[in-house]
Order: structure tokens, then C-alpha cells, then sequence
């Protein structure tokens, strides 16, 4: 395997105890250069430090690094959560000669727990020793909390023959909704870009991707996506046609990082991506296909294997949308099996479940009521969900 | 036991052979005078005809009698569903010297599959000749799909000094949420009242109980609640202090009804009440008690015995009302977990463990920000939830 670089961007990550298991549990990236930076933050009412901390000095448009760890939330620690979230900064900028201010910090594990800051601070020397080109393997392993697998995604543009990369890691599992939930989400450019367009393009991109993936509803306290942009290359984004480009390989990455967060999500054993078009607008169409996401009859059937299209519209009727039924289709892939206010004859059934036995394929609601569409990404509900969150804590 | 009774009511369950399993799945209940009739139905936007019938019907005030069956929801039949659901009640009219407008109707089971309404008709004479005063038992049995126990709940109440009694025999499992969901219930008196006020009654009666449970948060498309009320006995609704009583009798009866039909939801290992206290109204205590009551990340915490405020807090976060951490509790029963933004210290955590292991308790949460509260049951998500709703049609 080739390792993921991108341009003047160095990466670690390492163990500092902070994890009951060991693992690595602290990660760095690090541009050598001052870069433009813009963030995304979760919009639950209860927010950690360091989203607070994070939220105020991407405010500034500039970032030299960002210090992450897992294992440990630090978030609902009363006043002490926000000091220790300020000092892990100022122990990484001390380190590295930086300001605090340009330190940037995430989050993730359980909340509660009293940040263990005398481990971060001791594994601070290790850290920054280790930070190299190729180290955002290492640094994607460190930030994980019950992924199964590290999640990082490259992409490759060029702008006027100018190449430049698109490189993210990122960290999800449980607790993963539209709202962006439980996740972590570091991209680094080398293309040269103003943080106000990065600003706009990551909230679009994000708009598109992680705001659309839903594993079981719930959402958490320590969201961030951050997006870097620190010049190294010669691809200048200037004109709109740049934009335009950057824009959509910005979502084609966030896309496929969103798909490898459900993929991993806890207890996840099929992607089901919810299309419900013929809607009369876009937003009835998004109120059916969250409903339909979120709906744990659906998704107990997707588990299942069961081609129960019942569901599925009984979901879509309490969506609070008004629709006809006799105008309605229901299609797994393109095996429809509903149409008429009726379910389809003959094969449909045993062409559906094949379909269902696949760890990846589409439902697909039409409405017949207008020309909007939107689509979400869910998966199953399984027993293992079940397992992992009645377990997690004790 | 002594058998549940209702003056100038019959009852009866039979078996018609329309459930696979071959238990009883037709039901009836039949009034010897013409009875008051209100209804409360699904809101779902697909409405079974059973459904739609009964709306129709119930607004001339007055019925006779209810067929009931199970094994079959007839909803998704096409314009076959709809002559069927007519069919049954025509089929009981004849056999029993009714009118078929004064036969009401409700079905419960798989949905999408023709009614087999030659196995109803069949039936019919056994149905009507096992009517009797103590068949409420046989039909409670008769309405059941997932349930494991019948439901058959009793209030004796007093007007002027005559007697009355308020019965209900209903039938839920999974499917359940706020808005009524494949939840069918029925509701005898002997009480004399009128059409009018019964109705407001039922309305308001299912605002408290019915329509504040939540098993799975999916609803379905037959849910339907009838109160009938025959005069028989000599208590007459007429001041309005007999109305306050009888509200108070109904109130009480359809929240048994509904700590009932929780208890036994698919899956069901504990009952919780989730208070939000401390709401500026009680809009935004609803909102954040059903965030609460439906996060599935809570309910599997439950379902762990596990005492994870941090999730309650997470949720209530996502809930779309402002809040400020510091002003907010949590407990588990009397057990505060978490106040001024931290984890309560000591044995907080201990207590609350042994409370969680306890099958009925209630998790409060009080915002610190004004007088209004909303209170809702729900119940913990369990490994065997999955495993009936991934096999429940299969």
C-alpha cells in the first residue's frame, strides 16, 4: 500500500494511555505552513470545549495544527473540560513552537470522565517526534473509537496543470445522523484556496455527504470537520471555473468518506441508500426519506433480509406529507414491488430479496407527486448494534 | 378470576383460520341497545379501508356492533380492501338483523395480503353464537398478533349513586408511538352519554395515555380507538361534574391501557417514564421528552442496565430547544446523575445502576428554565426487538 501524503502537511498518531485498551489514542496533524482553515460543528445544543474552542478560532480564517484525541470526549467536565481543552493546545504550540491560537483541538470517547491531561501532555514529546509526511495512517488509527477500521480517503485534482490532493481521515461508528454526529472528519488540501470559499464549499460539501448518513439517530457532543488548505502546490483556486472543481471533488471525497462511516457503523451489515423522489418539493421529499432512514421497523427488515415494503410505507405515511397512495411506487434497486396501492404480482417478491441479500442497494420511493428528489444513506439495524451500545459504558 | 363484564354488552372470539398459527383472530363485540360511538384513529397518511369505514360511520354518532380481526391488516388491497372491509361489516349485519352502517370494523396483521374474507364469512355463525356477556376475555384473545398477554382492563365509577363500568380490551406490541400506532382499543360503558361528549372525551383521554407511548416510534396504518357507550346502566352523563368524573374514570383506564400495551411491546425488557421537567412550555418539554423517548442509543442503554445520563443529555441536545447545560438535571428515579454540567460524584453512580435494574422506573431531566413539563412511556430496545422484527414477516 502507498502511503497518503499530502504536500506540506506532516501527521502522527500514538498511544498516551488515554484508551482502556492500549491503542493509539492521540493524533496530530501538522502543516508546515500557516493554512487556511475552515469548520463545521455539530448543532447538538450540548457542545464539548473543544468545539467551543475550535468554533471561535476557525473564526480567524488560519490553523498550523490540529491535536485529537479518543478515548476520552472531554465533554460535560464543567469548567475544568475547557481548561484542559485550552491547555492541550498550548502544550502542542509550546512544543512546536507555535501559538495556542493556532492550534486548533477535537475529541472523541466518553463524556463525563475527567480529561486525563497529564497523559496527553506526556506523550506530547513522542507526538511531535513521530509527525512525518506519511503519518496519517497512524494518526487516522488514533482518532478511532469503535470503527472497526481506519476511514481515510484521498482524492487528486489539477487546476491549470497544477496537481493537488485531497486527503481526509476520519473517525465514526455509532451515533451517526444528519446534523453530523460522533464524527470526526480532518481534510488537508495543498491547493492554495481564501477560508471564506472553503468555509462555503465545506458547508456544501458536508450538506451533501455527512448530513446525509444516518446509522441510528442519535447525535453527538464533539462533531467537527475541519478543512485545511495550506498552499503547497501550485493549484490556485481563483476563478469560479476552480470553485467549481474544487467543489466537486471536495464532495465526491466527503461522499465516499460518508459511505465508509456507515459501512463501519456499529453493527452494520448492509448500506442502504433511501431515494424518494416525485415529491412536490425537495424538502417532502427529504421529510420521507429521514423517516424511512430512521424507522426501526425498516431497519430491523434490512437486517433481516425481508423485502417488507409495508414498512416502508407505513413510515412514509407518518412522515407528514401528505401523498396519494395509488400514485406511490416501492423499488429495492430496480425490482419494484409496490405500485397501485398495491404490491406487485409475481416474481417481485423472490427478485426483491435477492436483491436484499446484497450488502449494498437502494430503496427507492417514488411518489408521482412533482419533479424533487433527496436521497440519504442508512444501513440495517442488527443484533450487534444492540450488543455493542447495551455495552459500551460498562 | 372473575370474568369482565359490561352491562348490555357481548363479547366473543373465534377461531376463523385467517392466522397461520391457527389461534383465535376474529372478534366481536355487540350492543343490545344502539350505542353512543366515538373514534380516534391513525394520523398515519395510509389508512387501512377499515380505517377510512369507521370515520365514515362513526360520525352518525350511533353503532351496534365492532368485527374485529387479526392475522390480516387489509390495507394495500386496492379497491378490493375497501369492498372487503364493507363486506365484513354487511356479513355480520345479515347474520345478526343489523344494518350494515351500524357494524363498525377493524383489522390488525401483515398488510398487503388479499383479506380472506370467505374464511370471515365462514365464521360468522360460530362468532355470533359464542356472543356472550363474558366473552370479553375470548375477544381480547381474538384481536392479538405479536402480543404475548391480552389486555383487558376494567373501571367501576358512580354517577348520582347508579353504577357504571368503563372496560377496554386492546391489543399493541411493536409499532407503537405517539399518534396511535397498530394499536387497536376498544371501549365499552354502560354509562348514558352523549355522542358529542364522548368523543371530546376519547380525544382528550387519548392526548394523555395512548398518544404519549412509545415502543419503536414507527406507527402503522389500522390504529383505531372506539368508546361505546349504551346506557344500559342507570348512571347519565348530563352535569358537568358526571362529565369531569367520567373523563377522570377514562383517564386512568386508557393509561393502564397504555403501561399495558408498553410492557408488553415486542422485545420489552423495561418500562420508562421519561419526565422532562423545567420546560419555558410544555412544547419544548415535549420535544426533548420524545427526543429522549425515542433515541435509540438511550434505549439500548436501558435495555444494558447501563446509567449513560451522557446520552439522555445527548439527546435532549439534538432536540431543537435551547438549553443551558449547567442549569439541567438528571436522575433515574430519585437518583440525581448529573447537575451543574458534570456527573454527579460518589455513589450517584452505584444508585442509579441498582435503579436500572429495577423493570419500571423514570428517568427525569429538569431544564432549570421555567414551569411547564411533559411526561411519555417508553421502554428499552432489546436484542429480541430485532430478532422478532427481523423475522416477523419471513
Amino acid at each position: 500500500m502507498t502511503s497518503v501524503v499530502c504536500k506540506g502537511f506532516k501527521a502522527a498518531g500514538v498511544k498516551a494511555g488515554i484508551k482502556e485498551s492500549g491503542q493509539k489514542d492521540l493524533g496530530l496533524i501538522y502543516s508546515e505552513k500557516p493554512a487556511a482553515v475552515a469548520g463545521v460543528f455539530t448543532r447538538n445544543c450540548v457542545k464539548a470545549p473543544s468545539v467551543w474552542l475550535d468554533m471561535q478560532r476557525v473564526r480567524s480564517g488560519w490553523c498550523r495544527a490540529v491535536i485529537v484525541n479518543s478515548g476520552n470526549a472531554n465533554c460535560c467536565n464543567g469548567a475544568a473540560g475547557m481548561a484542559d481543552a485550552e491547555r492541550m493546545t498550548a502544550l502542542l504550540a509550546e512544543s512546536m513552537g507555535l501559538a495556542a491560537g493556532e492550534v486548533l483541538v477535537a475529541s472523541t470517547g466518553v463524556i463525563g470522565k475527567p480529561m486525563p491531561i497529564q497523559k496527553v501532555a506526556a506523550a506530547i514529546p513522542a507526538l511531535t517526534a513521530e509527525c512525518r509526511d506519511d503519518g496519517f495512517d497512524d494518526f487516522s488509527r488514533a482518532i478511532m473509537t469503535t470503527d472497526t477500521v481506519p476511514k481515510l480517503v484521498c482524492r487528486h485534482g489539477e487546476i491549470d496543470g497544477a496537481p493537488f490532493t485531497l486527503l481526509a481521515a476520519a473517525k465514526g461508528a455509532g451515533m451517526i445522523r444528519p446534523d453530523m454526529a460522533t464524527m470526526l472528519c480532518f481534510v488537508c488540501t495543498d491547493a492554495c484556496a481564501e477560508p471564506d470559499f472553503l468555509q462555503e464549499a465545506l458547508k456544501m460539501a458536508v450538506d451533501r455527504s455527512l448530513n446525509r448518513i444516518s446509522i441510528d439517530g442519535d447525535t453527538s457532543t464533539n462533531d467537527t470537520a475541519l478543512l485545511m488548505a495550506n498552499g503547497a502546490s501550485d493549484a490556485r483556486i481563483v476563478t469560479e471555473a476552480h470553485r467549481g472543481l474544487f467543489q466537486a471533488l471536495l464532495d465526491d471525497l466527503l461522499i465516499q468518506v460518508a459511505r465508509d462511516l456507515v459501512r463501519d457503523g456499529e453493527g452494520v451489515t448492509k448500506l442502504v441508500e433511501v431515494v424518494v423522489r416525485g415529491a412536490r418539493d425537495t424538502e417532502d421529499a427529504k421529510k420521507i426519506a429521514d423517516t424511512i432512514a430512521h424507522s426501526p421497523l425498516v431497519k430491523t427488515a434490512m437486517f433481516g433480509e425481508d423485502a417488507n415494503w409495508g414498512r416502508i410505507v407505513a413510515a412514509a405515511g407518518r412522515a407528514g406529507v401528505p401523498f396519494v397512495l395509488e400514485k406511490m411506487s416501492v423499488s429495492f434497486d430496480d425490482v419494484r414491488v409496490f405500485e397501485n396501492g398495491m404490491p406487485v404480482k409475481g416474481d417481485a417478491n423472490a427478485n426483491a430479496t435477492a436483491v436484499l441479500k446484497k450488502p449494498d442497494y437502494a430503496i427507492c420511493v417514488d411518489l408521482g407527486m412533482g419533479p424533487s428528489q433527496y436521497a440519504i444513506i442508512t444501513c440495517d439495524f442488527s443484533l450487534d448494534y444492540v450488543k455493542i451500545n447495551a455495552d459500551y459504558r460498562t
